[in-house]
């Protein structure tokens, strides 16, 4: 009792000051944190024994090595016969010897170079990096309380929110797909958004090669880079997916190819639901999705030793009694920290995702989406997707919820920050302890007042008034107050500064490549 | 997009189970899972390097011998003195020597023995147990949509969740704050309740000598014990607060004397609002913290060596805008971290707590929730406290919230379930996936049919229905679904058995210390 009697008193000893804040709060500008990727210095969870390393390392191989991955894609297929890898039709059976001697050439750690360099990132370490909701089809709102098929001005609104929020490092895929826009040109529409909105590392889909070269091309553009400036350093990536069971795709090998071969990056992410795609057990699905990750990387070792890769993690379970996929579920959290404690067993980078199954942005999606986020700290990750604005199993993307998850980032960036647990004797404070004794308060004296202002997190979204001054605003739930900050945050908005010549340049490749019919969508 | 895309194809594929799955979701019979108090497995994150450990220890030691804690109890002072501490009129100043020594005698591990002996829980070793939210004085739910004084009837129901979910493993202090009954009888009617209604460990308020003699007996007849029996291993135990900055109070003391003198458990919970009762800095406020719970511990080993105690650690930071209370922050998860570091260092076991600032249980609510829930979880915590049912910091008690919360507490359990990690022959699963090949589907495989029911965590709360089923089943969010629940599970309420003449005898008691006029209430 006296624990929320003292609550009470801190209430009242400073009521009128809440106020104060609750103006500040509710102000259009927005105080965030500064553009600073958390180091992450926890030491990783590790769910798995040195057997289970090796028992799943070793089940990994057998699926390469006995069942083999099918490859849809004639020049994979060529390359590995040219490696001297067993092909049986589309069907590749490669042994431990060359997977590993060609993952052993992957950097563990890189980077990537966007049109602003201060946006710079690094893939791997201890380097951790959240990105936008990507590809959701559709979109909602609160204000249009429906879910409809995402538009280029959705798309245009959430790359803002991309480019607005520092905790956001890199744009990923679409925030939401503009099925406004046909899919021949989409991808120049899109692109001309992204880069013309953010300033941030460029992400491509291997949908073909007319849609990776134009994004390349744009990219290089947009950077106001010769071909060998961009070719000299990765200025942006492709995240593929393999089509599990066992099958890697002919656009998705094709783009990759396409990429590495100018220096640029592959995140290579099997999507194994156990129990739907993968086996039902977790160590079986982590096995099975390095298998698919681990052999592509090592084609693209042989084809360009050295090359820019990581393997990303999408393995979660199935709800057994609808089929429908589960996320942030305890299967999921653990399932990807066994694939992080892998992913530095092959020393490669690592990426898996802020998801939830909820259909709004409520509990439920706060809880399962923490679970996810907390699991890739725990697992070392080096690349969050999805990090914001990620609903329904990722057919939903929502202003709302990208707003709300940025808070929740915010604070893993600032839970990072070693101030907060720094022990020298300015934060043992022995001299405050003593100065204020049993009867004063620490507020008022020099030691707090120094680090008023940088001493603890402070929110932009959460709402950490008494409930009497929270029902006196209105008594306003969380998704509500992030669609009044997704409307100040549009109303604040100011792209990033381009060289008008360069923004000439990029409209006129779109215009041309537009009457040129941009690209098939017969893949 | 071929993520998404597989999670669309997912959904249709079974679209139709779905319905059934949900209409079973929907009954009244709330599948939840069993009583299993689950273990820690996971290696605790340790924010502190030895150094800090070392620099924490020595600033609390260096308060205590240099600084001094008052302690308003004239036994306190008197044992004190026998000690051969040194004490200044109320100050007393120990040196380390005497702090460690008598720290040493208190066990790692003890045993609370209920009424309901299938229910005794470990406190201390890899041990989690989860208990309700405690003292609130204001109750809010739904229906009622307001914060209102807690009543008698409140407090019943959430005493029926409180034993109703199995993920709740010891029955904390009230629930809510019966402030309808008179403060000189409350304890007897709440106890009461609490005795019949539940079957789970129970705690006593140390408010004064009658209510602390009078729980004990309370609980030492609702066990049909004799009092040898009660006093042979502890039965309940009791909750102090220290009134930080550095003071004891006299009735806080007093009870926890006489629970260790009949061999019942104490835990010492300091509330070092960092920034207001202690250092703004956070290892300063932790090792407050820690001097101000083992200047008590010591008192406690001296009188009783050996007995059965543990710390707390409530340590967060305000608002500094603000002055109020903040739960659930990156420097609360920091600092609940540190305190397991430290009360590992010091063989003592752990509580922390399940907290958060939100007013209502919605988004920012889960996420706090959740931050501090794992931060428990990250720090090696024993108990933890308001694990369900807490909001606005404490002040409000809710039953959506408590409900919400048990299906993250479930989760928890889950996650620790050493099923989800394993890595045996089975689980790899290389039979299976060499069934399955590139071009089938797991889920009607028999290595999927045969843990088709225990593979994965089976939620009683979340909506995992796509949108247009969560739409078409009225489009209802978390909280309102939680309040469904609550409706359902008193409707579906039995109270654990209890021997009628046991019954009997504790309504006598209760009526005898009513006509007695019950405890004072002018401490």
């Amino acid at each position: 009792m006296a624990e929320t009697g003292g609550a009470t008193g801190g209430r009242r000893r400073r009521g009128g000051g809440r106020a104060g804040a609750a103006a500040r709060r509710g102000s259009a500008a927005l105080e965030q944190m500064p553009w600073n990727p958390p180091i992450n210095i926890d030491r990783p969870i590790e769910p798995l024994t040195e057997e289970g390393v090796q028992a799943i390392h070793d089940g990994a191989m057998r699926i390469l090595e006995e069942i083999g991955i099918q490859f849809y894609n004639e020049e994979a297929l060529a390359i590995f016969k040219e490696a001297g890898v067993k092909v049986e039709g589309d069907l590749v059976k490669m042994d431990r010897d060359f997977v590993m001697e060609m993952v052993a050439k992957a950097p563990s750690e890189w980077t990537i170079t966007p049109r602003n360099p201060d946006k710079t990132i690094t893939i791997g370490g201890k380097t951790m990096l959240f990105g936008n909701v990507s590809s959701p089809p559709n979109y909602w709102d609160l204000e249009q309380n429906k879910k409809t098929a995402g538009t280029r001005e959705q798309c245009q609104n959430l790359l803002k929110l991309t480019q607005y929020f520092n905790c956001i490092h890199f744009a990923g895929g679409y925030p939401v797909e503009p099925v406004d826009i046909h899919a021949s040109v989409r991808h120049l529409d899109v692109l001309y958004d992204k880069l013309t909105l953010t300033d941030k590392a460029m992400h491509a889909y291997s949908l073909g090669k007319e849609r990776v070269e134009d994004v390349m091309e744009m990219v290089r553009i947009a950077g106001g880079l010769t071909h060998e400036e961009f070719e000299a350093t990765p200025r942006m990536y492709t995240n593929i997916n393999s089509t599990s069971p066992l099958k890697h795709d002919e656009p998705m090998i094709d783009g990759s190819l396409r990429l590495i071969r100018r220096g640029q990056g592959v995140i290579v992410t099997p999507f194994t639901l156990a129990g739907a795609m993968a086996p039902v057990t977790m160590a079986g699905a982590v096995a099975q999705s390095l298998a698919e990750s681990l052999c592509a990387v090592a084609l693209f070792q042989y084809v360009v030793p050295g090359c820019h890769v990581g393997i990303g993690t999408f393995t979660s379970n199935v709800d057994m009694k609808s089929g429908a996929p589960a996320f942030g579920t305890p299967e999921y959290m653990r399932s990807t920290q066994m694939t992080g404690q892998m992913a530095r067993f092959y020393g490669l980078p690592m990426r898996a995702s802020g998801v939830c199954a909820a259909n709004v942005p409520d509990g439920q999606a706060m809880w399962e989406t923490s679970n996810s986020l907390w699991s890739a700290v725990q697992s070392g990750t080096n690349m969050v997707y999805h990090a914001a604005g990620w609903l329904e199993g990722g057919l939903i993307a929502s202003p709302e919820k990208f707003i709300m998850d940025c808070e929740v980032l915010q604070m893993i960036q600032r839970y990072m920050d070693p101030s907060v647990n720094a022990t020298g004797p300015d934060e043992i404070a022995l001299d405050a302890i003593r100065e204020v004794g049993g009867d004063g308060h620490f507020f008022g004296i020099q030691h707090t007042q120094d680090r008023y202002t940088t001493a603890f997190y402070q929110p932009f979204l959460s709402d950490w008034r008494n409930f009497e001054a929270f029902e006196q605003a209105g008594g306003v739930w969380t998704a509500e107050r992030a669609h009044k900050k997704f409307k100040e945050i549009l109303a604040d908005f100011e792209a990033p500064p381009m060289d008008e010549a360069i923004r000439q340049e990029l409209a006129e490749f779109v215009e041309r490549r537009k009457a040129e019919g941009g690209a098939p969508t017969d893949f």
